[in-house]
């Protein structure tokens, strides 16, 4: 099928082939409900395998804002909040779901979508040295998303030092990879460096070729353990886990995952290329799929224009 | 594909072939996200027109469980709770889902999964009589199953009066309808007196061979305004919203939704009746595709091991 | 002063002189808010003296539902609850104030608003052993009211076994001691064996000769450590802690607050006595100074014509 | 008595003589709980009066921040929050407690302490203009306090600004008066005006010389007419009312709030101006008893000295 084209994000298209073809050759199989499905042992099995984190927990969801909301809820006690930028999913763009499950999202510096390991321990330190911080939120959680809302990308040492300064004082570090396979085609850092250095990471299906879900991966024991109640209680456990199940045994099994990140990096690229050529400025510099141009108005109408004979 | 043979529930199933084979049709074509595409809106639309309702606000989501929480923290004010049977779901099997989002459910008398006006009055006169009733929860919603949890069905004529009672009483009146293809397939109700005489209904789509979805019909037009942002807020807007739209689409172009009821409930009733037949007691007399029975030990060993022969 | 005298409640009574007294002679002197003051921290150290549980938390409130509130929902994880009776304050009388903070209160059996170590098992080992259980509500933590709220007592053997089997299954165990000063003078338990057998206790001021204050002392560690951010959170921490900490100060000098619930209790008695004698029927049996007594209609009459006499 | 002098806030000092003396004078009478005694009668009556709002809902409270919390919880829907400063008090200095509830604490622009009606307009206009708004948590109330955390003031003229912009957009308008007394002896605002210009506010009484208690004006009709529910379910309503009551009602008698406002005011002008004189910077312009100075620190050590000479 040919055009209308559209550039607006990544979740405008279906989902990969290879998924779809699984979901038809496995419909008439029955399985148990609930996530207690072969198809979600699969998939869970082959992600710890490609994290090489053999007793993570992995939990399935239909999108990324019930992740995150999920996550963030079950990890923290009612008076800590988590850390994120102001460009954050969680602040800026989820209808307040984070403070609706009690928890404040505590504001800390950051360029082009990215805070800093220097942001994360002033922020720690403000707190704790604070001779009035019973009247304060405690940071106990630090939020990223990789790649970020602008597309930038925390380089793997960056992460490491993110995941240091968690450490050191005792924050959780829970990245967002609603676009994960992007970061992975486009950066340094690996599955299995997501697992080592972050307490809990999401594998997104949505924007990345599912029909609609996410893999949370969870390395931190306890949290794993009674992440189910928690992920039940907001609504968020699927009661009909095969379509997760089928999306993530699929996309982790010859490497399909890794496969459309690399696809959809390189073609943006060309655009990013494309449009240097011409001379229109970046918005930011991302070395991901996602890329916003400081485009003319007059520029803005050709495009559009031939964008329309295109998809005639 | 031959067996296993499963009964343990009705969402062990894929889904529709009619609805797997419009996602591969329409897989290629791209399409805006978070409800905003052309099957999301064809979905709506036959929703709307089969409900006799076109003003009603149709909103898709990814389980009956997000639905139920979304839609009763929408309508409550803080103070407020909802009545339900002890057996309701959200009562019952939903982790303290409502009480998370800050309200209680109160529970009434019921029989067989079944509430009655009489006990939905009383819980209202109760309160109102009551002097201390500011130390009380306010009863402001009335939820009900339909079919209930143990498969049984409200007549057209209690549905009427527990609307009556609504109405008088000011409560919003919401019908969790995970199975209403089965209700619509045993009973008298029709989808046009559910818009006529709830607030809000569910139409399930998991549980009636969907892969994963539900619509919510809201006929009470200020809950219907602003309840895409209540809906975002508790994670529970579909990024993608083409798996619900395409879905819910087929289920209402050539009447498969009902159709699908019809031969599940028949299918049922031959259990039922071959069961009867054996002398074997019901739990509870259903008429729809939920079968409770009391087996003894020894029917229930010769039964597994047709049933395996069956699916060898 | 003189009448009307009144007998509905054990608040309609101003405060005890000698908290008065100290009042007006501490009014000029300058001292930190939020509970830094030295009446504060002389208050503290004699419950502490008087629970010989010299590591416990004291904490203030202004009241006893927000007492409750603070600290359950400090305890609680989301996906977990509170058993309590049904006649339980929490789950009573308190508007879903525990609902708001997004935990279910999950009643069990009681006789006589008292609940058994066999139901709290009972409570515990149905959800640990049900295959659904991630459906269900973690029960973790225990709410009694001592005197409950018919004016019954739990006796030292019962709190024994109540806090036996928290400690079996790992639940806090919290007494709601808004009227523990008639619990003390009508039982066996002491302050130290309040101390001793539950994780934290309230002891009640309002109810008990105070303006408006309860002193909540936790044993539980790990709670106490952190609980000055969550009383802090829930509205709870009292910017000018000097009406509490005078108070409790006064109530634990020299052993008013016992002396205050002998009073009434020995008082309670000779009403209880006299209705008896008079073959007035109780609606329980009750040994502290609530008394609820089923009058015949024609004997209300007479009680209250010959009180407004006496009152005139 | 004579010192320690000590100037660290408001709220260190006792309470009104008048009022302890009435607390002698009524102690011994009994009246009924939770507000419905003659005491908050009275005490709404003369704030009512005071307030040329003879219809306002006025409730009592023990704390500035469950007053807080209690409207603000009360008054938004739970995708809706409130517009502040980021030194509001409910942002800056409440541990979470508005986040508690659910409700996201939006920050805009300010100055001093201070906001402007056109930030208010900004904020909501840029909402309801995003065409992604059904992301963004819809404002719908305003919060300010005056004075502000800073001492400063707005001008009545400021707050008829505010009030405008307020009925303009449909938001809430509440004051948290913490401090009213002062605001009303240094500005132009009288409690009529208050009462006029806003749907809510609170007038202080912990930090303006009670022994803690706070009674929020509502001239929302809907909100007051419910208020009292909401308020119970935060733990907030006083059991015994009678020390709010009696605290209020002498406040109110005869101008005492006002007068001790007008004295703290004047003798924080002295300090003002003998800093002014000894040319020590101010850290804002206040005309309020709260000043900021900038103390170099040989001058702090000399100020200390001095005291503690004078205290000994």
């Amino acid at each position: 099928m040919k055009g209308p084209y559209q550039f607006q994000c990544d979740y405008i298209a279906g989902c990969a082939p290879q998924i779809l073809q699984a979901l038809v050759q496995t419909n008439l199989e029955e399985v148990p409900g609930y996530g207690e499905d072969r198809f979600c042992r699969t998939a869970a099995e082959r992600i710890r395998k490609a994290c090489g984190a053999e007793d993570a927990g992995v939990f399935f969801f239909a999108g990324g804002t019930i992740c995150n909301l999920s996550i963030i809820a079950a990890v923290l006690r009612p008076w800590q909040g988590v850390l994120a930028a102001a460009s954050g999913h969680i602040f800026a763009h989820e209808t307040g779901a984070i403070e609706a499950t009690g928890h404040k999202v505590l504001v800390i510096d950051s360029a082009d979508g990215k805070v800093t390991a220097r942001a994360v321990r002033k922020a720690v330190e403000d707190c704790r040295n604070n001779s009035a911080r019973i009247f304060l939120v405690e940071p106990a959680m630090l939020y990223i998303s990789n790649p970020t809302e602008f597309g930038t990308l925390y380089s793997l040492a960056e992460l490491e030092e993110l995941s240091a300064v968690c450490r050191e004082y005792g924050l959780f570090f829970y990245v967002d990879g609603a676009r994960l396979a992007y970061a992975l085609a486009a950066g340094e850092a690996k599955l299995t460096d997501y697992a080592r250095l972050t307490d809990a990471f999401c594998i997104g299906g949505t924007k990345c070729g599912a029909l609609g879900c996410e893999a949370l991966v969870i390395t931190h024991k306890e949290t794993a353990e009674t992440f189910l109640s928690a992920q039940r209680q907001r609504g968020a456990l699927l009661s009909k886990g095969r379509l997760a199940g089928v999306s993530f045994s699929v996309f982790f099994e010859n490497g399909l995952y890794e496969q459309i990140g690399r696809r959809a990096v390189s073609q943006a690229m060309q655009l990013k290329e494309a449009f240097q050529k011409a001379g229109i400025p970046l918005y930011v510099d991302s070395p991901t799929n996602q890329q916003f141009v400081l485009l003319p108005e007059k520029a803005e109408e050709a495009l559009l224009a031939a964008l329309a004979e295109l998809s005639a």
